[in-house]
């Protein structure tokens, strides 16, 4: 199954609402997409109702009359699956489809995402929607493509309904099979929490101090993501068994509680993002008081698409302003900014980018969640630069398929995504961590991926990169620990934080060494560990002729072999001179652990000591507002600059490249403009 | 119907609950009241039980026994109808009555206001007690009037019980008849949300973000404000059909989610208010550091209260320290704060003034909300000021009747009022400029009115002001611009800020012009418009030698006509040198539309670029810290001084002019003690 | 009964989960506890499983294992009942159990305390564990005591359920016999509340601004206190019936809405206490900018405890970072913290101390609640401190059984205690002034003793300190009163602060002086009354030559009898130069009325004035960071100095002493290292 969007050019779309305009709009609309440059639609998503405005009974006027028209201009059509709002008829006649709080409380139709995965009922009238569709639209040329539902866990991302509760239990009835081993890999000897009756066991609950047991959660949270992928590969298989093989399947992310891997591998043919870096700037925060870089920030949420699959589309750019009628105020994108923003996404592997969307709604909660045209419908500023975007897609269609190159690779485990999320010990190191590689890679110029562990990740997978940074490996299995261990003795070089594998898979604490399987690649156990106080001072770790923050939490280290080297010292605390930093050489390779969580100066320090940072700085001295990245293709290499300054910057070229957007080839010197964003082909 | 409350002088009275109290306490406390000048007292609105102790047995012994301890002493008498706390008995037996959170869950028995307007079994409670009251009092000369409820809309003020699901689908099958007009109203459109039974038809429910389609919500404040009305309605129907013409009917406000102005119109004689300046002096904020100036703010709510009756009472006037034994912690009123709180009421239209309350209660939440006197019931400083007040009032008791003479007028529509509570980009602008117009009017010494625009205000009500300001009119309904525009074409000058006009009736976006039926007044459209963020620095627009502050969102202007000149363009941002600024020229009036909300700077800028600005300056010198009026009746004119400075001022009389508390001419510099009031006879 | 520990020697012990052991682990860890010093454990109080795995079906083939291990070992053992976790059957199949939410949302099965103790299933289930429990452990020489459930009242101290209302109406008949005085104690005739039948009768449920009658509210909390006791006495009196007069029964506090003198009364040999000063240091707070003396405040809980048993244990000592998995992030001990900690709880009274836990546990919510040991189970540096604090425990071993000395007293009531929870009036001064006097009492060396006057209170129980402080009596009842009065004249000294006595026992108002009962002690009643604002200058009053502030709230004071000197008067506001501060000579004692709240620095001048502070100064010379105490037996003194700060400091000997853990004499100039504990024999 194709793992990549794999289009032949860098390809513009927009998303679309014919339900929410008069049909007597829809021809004119259409071709003033086309003459933007715009050359797909995504609709549908929403427009249950326009399908079985009664239960059981279907009707396709609407979409055919759309699609009509779409096929008269020759835009072409990516259909959504509606389940993403089921009809009012449902939510009423069937409470039990909806989703509900934690407490009980149903979550009611009129917003969007209300309904649970696990319904029968839904299931039922999902199957039915969707078969109806396939089988309408499924050979219709003008339809490339399906997106299934809509943000997939976006809004609520918990489900505690009875349909949940009643699937919850037959996840762990074929995970345990046995109560006794559900006990024991929940811990329940714990608080007496034993089991005796699968009928006792349940979501969480309302409970004494909202605490459930935290390896009931990991299984919940996984459930969840369990949930979503049989739901999506449901309506995946329904359209596999009646579409045209042209036809590809997509949904839009990416959300949270979810293992976005195994939703493409079991059914999609690749992945699109949501992307709205305009976030940054919201009225809640100040942009200038911030330190994730904030709309760059947005290159973090891609490289985590990249994750997913290497080259992906982008369902919904920006397109102007954000906002619902209740929250999120924000401004305008400035000139520029839809750009900088549509290049981002191109910069880390987009091959399609569709603006959301292509007029601001006049009604429903979105009405301030603008799209390309303002309610009056009038040309402006922003479609001007679509029609500029469009102009530079076209000097850099090629691009399409070209891979990201990147110097390193943060290692990642859904496991552990999970469990910092509702341990906060896990928490706290895991945040200063991901923040501080992803700006010391962006800061120093030294392109990342993210590298999810996964059953079928191969030895080869992790060769591809001369560093693994691994940061805080809290639940660290066997075979995880056994292909990091092989990459090292192959010549790689791995680098794990404090905390590292002091948990099993059950989210339990192993009693085993502190490092748990990590012991074996590392070759260190801890004599201490501690948070660091908010009264306690900064704690640095002398490294050579360095002073590296060990920041959050401090791994007071021992080696337990002869190959480990204790390469750097605490240098305060009642810790004070005990090591810190080791290195331990195994095979060909090299296997550090740094007693910290890693601080944006302390992931810089070690790119640049480890020797994979700035790989860019023979050909080019940019400053740190810009991000630099490189695709490549068929030897050919195409180095994006782009300026996240609110100002202008220089940049020198250190050899002479050709400027795919101005079509001159330049050396030394250059300006960028504010928001400017520049593609040399090397 | 009578408009105002139109006494003869200007009257003292007090609230009162006998039932709180030893009935041997009766007589010696009303002697005490008739003494410290108080002529009547308010009574009964909480106390259901004495009248009705067992469902459907009425009794009257106890009222009547302090009715006529009330004529024995001459004390007259304003009865509160007691529906604002239900009894125990009817929570109990009929949990229907009961309102709700939005998550179904009652609200029970032991506070107050707790009951929904729509329970038909609470409209028939109410039927029955009020008509017994009105039968047996309605005729007793000692009762001069009534109140309906109390605080009508306060402490809760949506209402999510079935009974409310009920009449709600009832207000929309009258107002839309059918689903379909519905639909197309609310949008529903979008989200997926058409409804094809009215059953699916619900009040605001849980929802996944708590998003309500906002078109709906607008209905369903409407609906609210409806039943409130219905239900006072019903109320004083009942009174007026048993009661005698000589008893007024009235009621205590001011609450919001309710058209105060047709709530007066439908079911009240006039309007009296509930006035606690001390909240601004509360221990939760910071007088030092707020810029809302305090308890002067109170003036702003006064202005409000004025929209509705230009001559109104205060049914409850601060008179010691407020708190509930779970909230609200304030400083006891200094000496002459509660002289210059009772003032700043007159000074802004009250003709009676009825302290809340005699004692403080012994009992309850409310035990700390003092009255005038201590739980220990000795005469204290607090019962001389109300005697010194007493005098003063004296001194000015033909102010009855006066009508206050504002220079301008803040335009508002409770359409606009209500959008801005639920939509957070109309909310942003709305505050911002509310704020700025009332801070500028008061320190400018401009005094202002708000003008509500209601179905039947006439040219006329609109010609009595030289400058109108409507500051974002976000739903501006044909009527109401055919109403500004025949205002300007007659002379008038109109401003209207950033906003204007892209909303029609149902809070939908139009398709049409952004500044939508404003184009036709203003002669503008918008090419550009955007949130300020945070992150970006102040914008101004330029103007002749000005430089005004455009706060919080920018709207780019675009004149459409030739008797469109541009008065200012912005300084700064992507659109630096763009019209921020306009001026229509329209029959014999001038229509401004200004791109910004209003600051308080810019507000002052346009009082004194339009002309309407410090129209005492002729007659005083008067520091900023002091709030001036005048109130005019049969060619006299009262100057109220109100010094709201901690400590004493000068001012300056320009001409001489009698002291009527002091019964002496003054002229030239005088000085003010801090909190000290005085009214000039013109 | 005994109320004291009244151990032979100071004692180390444990807390020990074999449930969630190998039970290969348990002889090599009874053995490592017995060599690190450590008597006894404490087991079982989350093991109700193990005790009856299905309703009605006991076995103990566990614990009996357990305990022979012990046996075999010479390990003692305190049995815990196992009722603060419920089996999951039991909350499954009887919800009545159950805790619920105010809006009446169950507490589910998972954490724990989510039961309540009126309901009849859960007593009937209750019953039969523990007498089974203590039929077959109630001989076993082993046990040598019980500890009734585990920290009641913990996690959730309010009960919603259907049970506690049931309950609650009995409570209430009880107390008040007939509906119509509980109407009058509650004052219901405000806001209407009168109820007319016992079924309207409920604990506090939602209602419109979360305000529950605020008489009713301090019988909730009476009756919550009572449940408490009941359930408690329930299991304490099957105990007794059963077990060997040898086994002593306690249970681990203390927790708040909970009188627990009267639980010790009724159904404890002793009470014990679980210390964790680490929560000064919880990443949450900073304890650099904390002005509660950080972990030095535990002191304060201590000398709460002390007031319920003069020597007491502490089942549950620090002895690692604390965490939840939800929550509560905290740095481990530094070294010598648990020392310090240890220590402080010996100098404050306690003869027995049991650290929490063993080992960490590897499983539950509780995975970052740190024992001695960590998950890996090897010898640790915290193992190490805690043998050497056994062998300093074995050179102050005598101290057991050894009495605290006190220079002065706080006096308390439960009454006041409550009432200060729920009215924020009473909360403000309270909070206030209880950390005056304690911080105060810590600064200036000058030990405290709370003094809870009690039913059985005695003109002897206060006549052993030469100086009471009361600061806020509220709520003053006639019989604390006379108690007062009569301390007084016998030559006591009195000083009540502001806020006196203007409550009666039902938290209603008393309309009489508004010092109530004082002014019959102090001799003053009130003439004004005000909380200082925000936007107030701090106001002092002036008494000799000292300038004494009177924070938060002031009293203006006004004598009622010539024996009544006016001592100091305010410095500003409006009451300026009238009385803050008086004394009246009564009998052969003087009572002092201050009229503001007690800052420490208040709290620290009046210590100076009246004569009892720093009584160690003649022993002494000691930094304000160290605290120092005296316990004393037999005619030996043992003075305590601690360490609490973060670096050394230096005492000063003023004359030679032994000191014991160095068992050597002193005198001069010695140093303390940071967190080190000295004990002195004098």
């Amino acid at each position: 199954m194709a793992k990549s969007i794999n289009l032949e050019n860098l390809t513009m779309g927009v998303c679309y609402y014919p339900e929410q305009w008069d049909r007597s709009l829809w021809e004119s609309d259409l071709k003033h997409m086309l003459d933007s440059g715009i050359r797909a639609v995504r609709i549908a998503e929403f427009a249950w109702n326009k399908f079985e405005p009664v239960e059981g009974r279907f009707t396709f006027e609407f979409f055919d009359a759309f699609l009509n028209a779409a096929r008269k201009c020759g835009m072409k059509v990516i259909l959504g699956t509606p389940t993403a709002t089921p009809p009012a008829w449902a939510a009423e006649n069937y409470p039990e489809i909806l989703n509900a709080r934690k407490d009980g409380v149903l979550y009611r139709h009129g917003a969007r995402r209300h309904y649970n995965y696990n319904s029968p009922k839904y299931i039922e009238l999902t199957k039915a929607v969707v078969e109806q569709m396939a089988e309408h639209y499924g050979h219709d040329d003008t339809v490339i493509g399906w997106q299934i539902d809509n943000e997939l866990n976006g809004q609520l991302d918990e489900f505690y309904s009875e349909s949940d509760t009643a699937a919850f239990r037959e996840f762990l009835k074929a995970k345990y099979v046995t109560l006794s081993a559900l006990n024991k890999a929940w811990g329940t000897a714990f608080w007496n929490q034993d089991y005796t009756d699968w009928k006792q066991v349940y979501v969480p609950r309302t409970t004494s101090e909202d605490s459930t047991n935290p390896h009931e959660v990991l299984d919940y949270i996984r459930f969840i993501s369990d949930s979503l992928c049989r739901y999506a590969g449901m309506q995946s298989r329904i359209l596999r068994s009646l579409i045209s093989p042209n036809q590809f399947i997509t949904t839009n992310g990416i959300f949270s509680n979810v293992d976005n891997h195994r939703l493409v591998r079991d059914s999609l043919d690749f992945i699109t993002y949501d992307s709205y870096p305009d976030f940054a700037y919201a009225l809640t925060a100040d942009p200038k008081h911030t330190d994730d870089l904030n709309d760059r920030k947005w290159s973090k949420h891609l490289t985590e698409v990249r994750s997913i699959c290497p080259n992906f589309g982008i369902m919904e750019q920006q397109s102007g302003a954000i906002g619902w009628n209740i929250s999120m105020e924000a401004p305008m994108p400035k000139p520029g900014q839809m750009t900088l923003w549509s290049m981002q996404s191109v910069a880390h592997g987009a091959d399609y980018v569709s603006f959301f969307r292509w007029r601001t709604s006049v009604m429903g909660t979105e009405i301030y969640w603008h799209g390309i045209l303002d309610y009056n419908n009038r040309d402006n500023r922003r479609l001007a630069e679509v029609r500029d975007i469009h102009g530079k897609f076209e000097k850099i269609r090629a691009v399409a398929g070209a891979e990201y190159r990147a110097s390193f690779a943060v290692v990642k485990e859904y496991d552990n995504v999970w469990d910092a999320q509702y341990d906060v010990w896990h928490k706290r190191v895991e945040e200063e961590s991901q923040k501080g590689w992803f700006n010391a890679s962006q800061l120093t110029h030294t392109p990342m991926d993210y590298l999810y562990i996964q059953e079928d990740t191969a030895l080869e997978d992790l060769r591809k990169y001369p560093l693994l940074v691994y940061p805080h490996a809290t639940i660290l299995k066997k075979q995880t620990a056994d292909l990091l261990k092989a990459y090292v003795q192959n010549g790689g070089t791995l680098l794990m934080g404090c905390r590292t594998g002091y948990k099993d898979e059950t989210g339990k604490c192993r009693m085993d060494y502190m490092t748990g399987a990590a012991a074996d690649i590392c070759g260190v156990d801890l004599s201490e560990y501690t948070f660091l106080g908010t009264g306690d001072d900064k704690i640095h770790v002398l490294w050579e002729n360095s002073t590296v923050e060990a920041a959050v939490f401090n791994d007071v280290l021992e080696p337990l072999r002869e190959t480990v080297e204790v390469l750097g010292v605490y240098d305060g605390s009642y810790y004070k001179g005990r090591p810190g930093l080791t290195v331990n050489k195994l095979g060909k390779g090299k296997a550090y652990y740094f007693g910290g969580a890693f601080s944006q100066e302390t992931a810089a320090l070690f790119l640049k000591k480890l020797g994979v940072a700035s790989p860019f700085s023979a050909l080019m001295d940019a400053p740190a507002e810009c991000e630099l990245s490189i695709r490549e293709k068929d030897g050919k290499r195409y180095l994006f600059v782009l300026n996240f300054a609110h100002r202008p910057v220089t940049v020198g070229l250190k050899q002479p490249m050709l400027d795919l957007f101005a079509d001159r080839r330049e050396e030394g010197k250059i300006e960028l403009k504010e928001f400017e964003t520049k593609v040399f082909l090397l």
